[in-house]
């Protein structure tokens, strides 16, 4: 018997009309899909997908809370990855379910980390975060020559400081209650002017504010900022 | 009459079914289609989007060398604006084709920026060449909290050596006789080891080279430099 496939399907950032042909395609034929849930069992990238999904498809949920415990999202990917390389064995193909792009902090490096050697893997890259929000909001995330960096609003002030100053244009991640440490580093490096905040890009709720607007009212973890200096 | 919308389409790197869903959809019904085409008459873009395309279609071309001669583009972009718009104010919605995604180095952004204020504009995001790139590499571009730093191998030496150091992972772009140069910032700040090299990803002729093999080969402009710090 030939063993199965391992796919890594990116599924753009909400909508499933920004699914691509080739994942839509895979998503109606394969008979297995796994896919990252939360403990209260939603799961992003299977809502995304499923439109698409073949309603025979054996369902792998890998149930985890990654920003929360650490531990058991790692053992989650473990079991996971168990799981999919049992129905590999068996013939059956594979889909492994990704909100965005699946490498751009995609969940399945964590699945890729941990299959065999001699695994057949195919990844279908989707569109990623900053592209969404930049489609949302209108405005170039770079252009010509400049550099472009994403980072997470994660981390400490100084490091976010010294990285912001180097560069003409960010995209923010994570941002959520780190805002108000983010916008005071964009202010100090004159990369505040301009910027937004891009809440929920292509999802139910989606919201375009100014920064201002976005530190008046609270934004949620799944929050973009785009910060680009005046041309 | 309504004026037509403007849709500024992301087609991806280059694989017509790496199209979103909903570009191909509207590639279907527009009667209008703008796009950056090589003074040869050759369209990257334009040969992404052609199974997807409406063959009543009328072709806007926009003829550029970017790389080469930046008043010509900027004056192609000009005469192209002009004509999408008096297809708008005919009623017709005109797409804007785009290689990647729209807004992520893309073309687009300079028919925005010379579009009237009250122009209809929705924009379809795409797959960007980093995410492209990472799929054929089966390599994360970055995880969890690691910045990443996207960024032209055009600019100067000591320019890419101080934002090089400073980040885990990076994605190079428009590589081609810069490579050397790259290769040595690389080295210099502990990059190298690992790094990769792709090739017209999901394009006839993707490669897929390590460092030292793109050396010792070279490699086309539209080329792509991975770079990640062991974690």
């Amino acid at each position: 018997m030939t063993e199965g496939t391992v796919y890594g399907i990116g599924l753009g950032p909400g909508d499933p009309d920004l699914v691509t042909l080739k994942a839509a395609r895979l998503l109606g034929r394969l008979p297995v899909v796994a896919f990252p849930a939360n403990p209260g069992g939603d799961s992003l990238a299977l809502s995304i997908a499923a439109p698409h999904l073949n309603a025979e498809a054996a369902h792998l949920p890998m149930v985890m809370d990654f920003a929360v415990d650490r531990a058991m999202a790692l053992n989650a990917y473990d079991a996971g990855t168990t799981a999919i390389v049992a129905h590999l064995r068996a013939g059956r193909d594979v889909g492994v379910l990704c909100e965005g792009d699946p490498l751009t902090y995609g969940s399945f490096a964590y699945v890729l980390e941990r299959l065999p050697d001699h695994v057949a893997v195919e990844v279908v890259p989707g569109i990623s975060a900053p592209a969404a929000c930049a489609a949302v909001a209108h405005r170039p995330l770079a252009l010509g020559d400049e550099p472009l960096l994403c980072l997470p609003a994660t981390l400490p002030e100084d490091r976010l400081s010294a990285l912001l100053a180097a560069v003409p244009a960010a995209a923010l991640f994570k941002v959520g209650r780190h805002l108000p440490k983010v916008a005071r580093v964009l202010a100090a490096v004159g990369l505040a002017e301009g910027t937004v905040c891009v809440v929920r890009a292509s999802q139910d709720g989606q919201r375009l504010l100014t920064l201002d607007e976005a530190l008046a009212e609270g934004v949620p973890y799944f929050s973009m900022l785009l910060a680009r200096r005046s041309p």
